[in-house]
């Protein structure tokens, strides 16, 4: 029998089988837990938005990748990009439905039409949790301590918190001599490549999409090259040479100030580290950014895990009101890979109990033996291609059931099975009553 | 300042605010917990398919209702019209990583470009259970009762399964002399109508669209107009009328009979119903079909909650080898209206503990506070807006929180929190060590 049609996903794209996802949604879910306990609520928005929802956000790049396409009506449509642009719409768009500040959380897929590469697709799960509506310090610190408390719930001890303030980046992009808000905005974007395309490549960037001089992009280098740039050092920068004073200082090192004496006192203090080369990508970007890394030598070359900043402009694209907002978002596949290596994470989705079934007069009874153990809580398959009980017990073996109930004529007119503990190779039968009661004790789940 | 942009959903698209949105997850999580119990693990694909992956299995109307567009590099995609394809094409293309037979479930989104209406969608999830791998009366069996068991565990009682099988109905039309397998297919989709457009609708389409002569059609008809049309009645019919012996007789009215004695020894024969009218309208079904009416007058008028059926063609126009499957699709907008209509569903995702903070100076004594909570598994919020304590309570109530707290110099002095009950509006100190023990016990949580 020849395939008419070739089974295949599409690059970037992927297939979760059991073992990989079983995982995942156990990690979600505890991520979710966390979120919660944080006060915030799961909102869900559609995948496909109006193409003019999502344009013009996440600058020129962010555009180019999303796939957009004419719907049966004719309307642009695109797919999400991200969370964030959706939940700006959703604030404004149900402003009056809405408490705010509104914390919430939202963990799906979004798409992006990038170049596939080693880590990089086309489909990825975002996970994120925002508070829209204030912009304060306190409301900075609870997103970054729902996000370490995050971390610490999944059993990740070894990572830190790069912060950063767009106005310092700014700022020391003016203390430069760079001026224009534009071309700062094309620097952010060159400097956030750092860490991936190097001095050269972000000063050739500045030069050229930036417009910038060379000897300016050298001279804003310069400045991030300092290996002792502390808070002080940056501060002394932008007072001095970028004039920062007042309301603009208060507004970023005193920002940041601010934040890191709030999450010291919620006792993550030792998590963060002020970084000024923390750039981030996206436009949108207007006070607090942060990406964090994991510290263990075993997970270190994993890359940023959790990042986010406030945007306190992007909401307002659709209301008639400025609404700030702050919040972070989880690299879920880069935290599944490092709980993986660390051995932190170890799911089972599949049965617990096999339950093998002598002959087709025996499946009525076999069925109500499963009932009885799916009422009592335990995962239960029932071997459905018969044959041979040595056949299906090889079976259950291979599907990682701990126990295997034999169903058979003779333990049948007796009310009884026979309870086979796979791992240790011992067997008793057991009244039917009783089996539920045994097997949980056995797989210790009691 | 004037909206740049509208704040828009697509017509038939939905944001679920946390409102709308705790009690579908936790609907979902209760599900997925069910299927687990029965031998189930979660599998995930992309919301993106090859084009030519999904035409030419739903029939012409699923076909037109596709999202499809030309992606980056100029592929024909379509979104998802069901899980069950993507899962055919799954099976294929991991044929060697999976062992058979396949139990798997999955909840997300699929799009359907069609018109919307009331309670019909163009984005909606579906929530399915599918065994692949593994033609018997016990793997149907297996299916029927886990789709029982997710309305019992959902607290549903009253729920009728309607069950039917595709030779039943291809039989009938024989009897009726209707034998192309094409006509029989458009009569198919024709009869799966008869609820919404009636005795006289079906009969015209089978005319226009089948190009069955009229008074054929009427055949039909009066066979399906019979209310005492009993599994013994249809058994005469096929056997007299379209010649059904041997093994078309097992495959069908045989296999119906296995089926029910199977569902009724697990405890749920109670709930089975054959009626021959349940036809199904996707192409692919190739076995039993069933549909689940819920039987509760307040909640009766919701129609088909739980469907699906066997198609054991499928897979193998993916894949070298036949490899038979059956599943389930659970409603989950009606379920969940259902639920709702019967008061089985209370989910709150909301904060039931309020932390309002007396002034700047106390935010971080807040957060240490609200640490301690979260840490003893309760969901806070911290106030962010501030200002006046009576304000900060009230919105406390407004969030539907239980308990307040209420941080301030005086009590921050003396390690002591104001705990206050909103409900029973009353107040005490509570020394910080105690509190979490203390909200824990007002809240009944220990």
């Amino acid at each position: 029998m020849a395939a008419a049609l070739e089974p295949k996903t599409l690059k970037g794209f992927r297939d979760f089988l059991p073992e990989a996802m079983a995982p995942r949604q156990a990690m979600i879910r505890k991520i979710e837990a966390t979120f919660e306990r944080h006060g915030f609520q799961p909102l869900m928005t559609p995948a496909l938005e109006y193409l003019e929802t999502l344009t013009g956000k996440y600058g020129d790049e962010g555009d180019k990748l999303l796939y957009r396409f004419q719907d049966h009506g004719d309307r642009w449509v695109a797919l999400r990009y991200d969370l964030t642009v959706p939940l700006a719409r959703v604030v404004a768009q149900h402003r009056h439905a809405l408490q705010l500040p509104f914390r919430r959380y939202h963990v799906a897929p979004v798409w992006r039409a990038d170049k596939p590469q080693r880590g990089r697709f086309r489909e990825f799960m975002q996970c994120d949790a925002d508070i829209a509506g204030v912009n304060s310090a306190l409301a900075d610190a609870e997103v970054l301590i729902t996000g370490l408390s995050v971390l610490r719930d999944l059993g990740i001890d070894g990572a830190t918190l790069h912060l950063n303030h767009r106005f310092v980046l700014t700022g020391m992009l003016a203390a430069a001599g760079v001026t224009d808000p534009t071309t700062q905005l094309h620097c952010i974007r060159a400097i956030d490549k750092l860490d991936k395309i190097g001095r050269v490549g972000v000063e050739a960037e500045m030069c050229t999409t930036g417009g910038v001089q060379a000897q300016v992009a050298s001279a804003v280098l310069d400045l991030f090259a300092d290996p002792d740039l502390s808070l002080e050092t940056v501060d002394r920068v932008l007072t001095e040479k970028a004039g920062y004073q007042g309301e603009q200082h208060a507004n970023s090192i005193g920002r940041l100030r601010e934040v890191v004496a709030l999450v010291q006192a919620a006792g993550f203090g030792d998590k963060l580290r002020f970084d000024p080369t923390i750039a981030r990508g996206l436009d949108y970007y207007t006070g607090i950014i942060y990406e964090t890394r994991l510290t263990d030598p075993k997970v270190a070359s994993i890359g940023a895990v959790m990042s986010g900043g406030r945007y306190d402009e992007l909401i307002g694209m659709f209301a008639r009101e400025k609404i700030p907002a702050v919040g972070i978002s989880l690299g879920l596949d880069r935290l599944l890979a490092a709980l993986q290596e660390l051995g932190h994470l170890q799911a089972q989705a599949g049965a617990q109990v096999y339950v093998a079934v002598f002959g087709a007069e025996d499946a009525g009874y076999a069925l109500q033996v499963a009932y009885q153990l799916r009422a009592a809580g335990l995962r239960v398959e029932v071997d459905l291609p018969g044959g041979k009980l040595g056949k299906q017990l090889e079976r259950a073996v291979k599907r990682g059931a701990q126990l295997a109930v034999v169903v058979a004529p003779e333990e049948r007119a007796a009310g009884q099975v026979l309870l086979k503990d796979l791992g240790r190779a011992e067997q008793r039968k057991v009244p039917v009553e009783d089996l539920a009661v045994v097997a949980r004790t056995l797989l210790g789940t009691d």
